[in-house]
């Protein structure tokens, strides 16, 4: 693993790391900001995925987060949002390829080599984070803003037990009957729906439904709310009786503009889990 | 002037705007944030101007200001760091030319039509600002980063009178005395020291100092130490007895991440300052 930077921020250090991923087989990179707390022990850790077209870097420079997960003494993860290089495919369309891992083990060609994003956010990423940072396993929480959204949802409810705690900012809600979703699902997973249906938060939360609160935001300006469908998962969690919390934001849209304004929330609402 | 973007940011709206500049003979971009507050009527504005590199975007998406400034009452303003289009002269150095307008009016070739960034900073933009925007003139406050902090200390120190208070991070305090200042003020203003004068803070605040308070933060883990020289404005400051505040933050570097951390102190500072 290899030191790309590490600057101070609100009294921890913000880090950015590059590994050999064996799972995608291509160098990949991700953010950790640890708070000052983590310099006497491990401290409990939120994953942030992010969105279509976003690295490791959108949320990390743009969210704000890292003020109140220093507060909270939190650790924050930020992976990328796919495998990249030279040698990985990719498509001219912002929505697949490299940018779009979509949070899935891809099956198909292209795909498959390197597109292991399911795996590598549940799987590597969090054995390389535990055995090298005071990261605290039995404390972690997820959450995630769009196409990050989706792959939070699915991972917390993929992986009962695990997470604490979930939240999303307008979350891809219900990809399998989305434009995002079909596309790269068809791409990644081919065509048999069935196995679509474990990347699909309204699909698990039917099925499932998360042990631990939730709180999703969506903002009621948002350009693609016909592609997010929170109806859907509204819907769902209504009907399981699911414990959690959904803002419909009026005037917000879906840049990061409407992330930072809310993330002081979903941090506090993470470290009440976490602490509980 | 057109529009490029509005998004709802922490209750108010954070736009970004183009106009035609007569000044700088091109199409010139700023960032303005408005507070809720700005819907009954002006409200104090704190202007924040960037550093080598940087456009009116940088601090408006990094520097996390929006969320203190809403809770304050307080408009934002980010103008562009120089004049930019494939008509305007550049340079391949960084530090010259577009993206490196060091709030000077040129007077040298090639520089001389387009970089009138002193005048427009301090005229042509606030004229836009105060006839369109629910902005109170008499209620104005100064800072800004790096090159932006140089351009924040030396037009409050230029301008007696017109802002209650002025902050910067890691500014250049000494530019006739540092390779960030020298080569550009000859490339700007010709050979003559003479003329160089009214653009080096620390020599303004020999001269003159600043009718209210100050506040600056640096970065004792900062990369570009050598080239910002705050021991100049420091000993500057001290001889004066300039009311003001100079913070030496341990650990923390020249980055986003530094300004961040701190910039809430800052919007209180200033605030402090508007409300009087």
């Amino acid at each position: 693993m290899k030191t790309i930077s590490e600057n101070r921020a609100f009294g921890g250090v913000q880090g950015v790391y590059t590994h050999s991923s064996a799972l995608c087989d291509c160098d990949m990179t991700f953010g950790l900001f640890l708070p000052e707390q983590a310099e006497s022990g491990p401290v409990p850790v939120v994953w942030y995925l992010s969105g279509l077209t976003c690295t490791h870097e959108n949320a990390m420079v743009k969210a704000g987060a890292q003020k109140w997960a220093a507060e909270a003494g939190l650790a924050m993860v930020f992976p990328d949002t796919s495998p990249r290089g030279p040698g990985v495919a990719n498509d001219e369309a912002y929505d697949l390829g490299q940018g779009a891992g979509f949070y899935v083990n891809a099956t198909e060609a292209p795909w498959a080599p390197h597109f292991r994003m399911w795996d590598y956010v549940t799987e590597e990423l969090p054995n390389i984070l535990f055995s090298a940072f005071p990261v605290a396993e039995e404390r972690q929480s997820i959450m995630g803003h769009s196409m990050g959204g989706h792959g939070a949802l699915t991972i917390a409810m993929g992986f009962p037990g695990r997470f604490r705690s979930v939240s999303a900012f307008a979350p891809i809600a219900n990809p399998t009957a989305s434009d995002w979703g079909r596309k790269q699902f068809t791409a990644y997973l081919g065509p048999d729906e069935s196995k679509w249906a474990p990347h699909d938060a309204t699909l698990l939360m039917r099925k499932r439904g998360f042990d631990g609160p939730i709180l999703i935001d969506q903002g009621a300006s948002d350009q693609f709310l016909d592609l997010l469908k929170p109806e859907a998962l509204a819907e769902a969690m209504a009907a399981r009786r699911q414990g959690g919390i959904l803002r419909m934001q009026k005037g917000y849209d879906h840049s990061y503009f409407f992330v930072s304004t809310f993330i002081e929330d979903h941090i506090a609402f993470h470290a009440a889990a976490l602490y509980d």
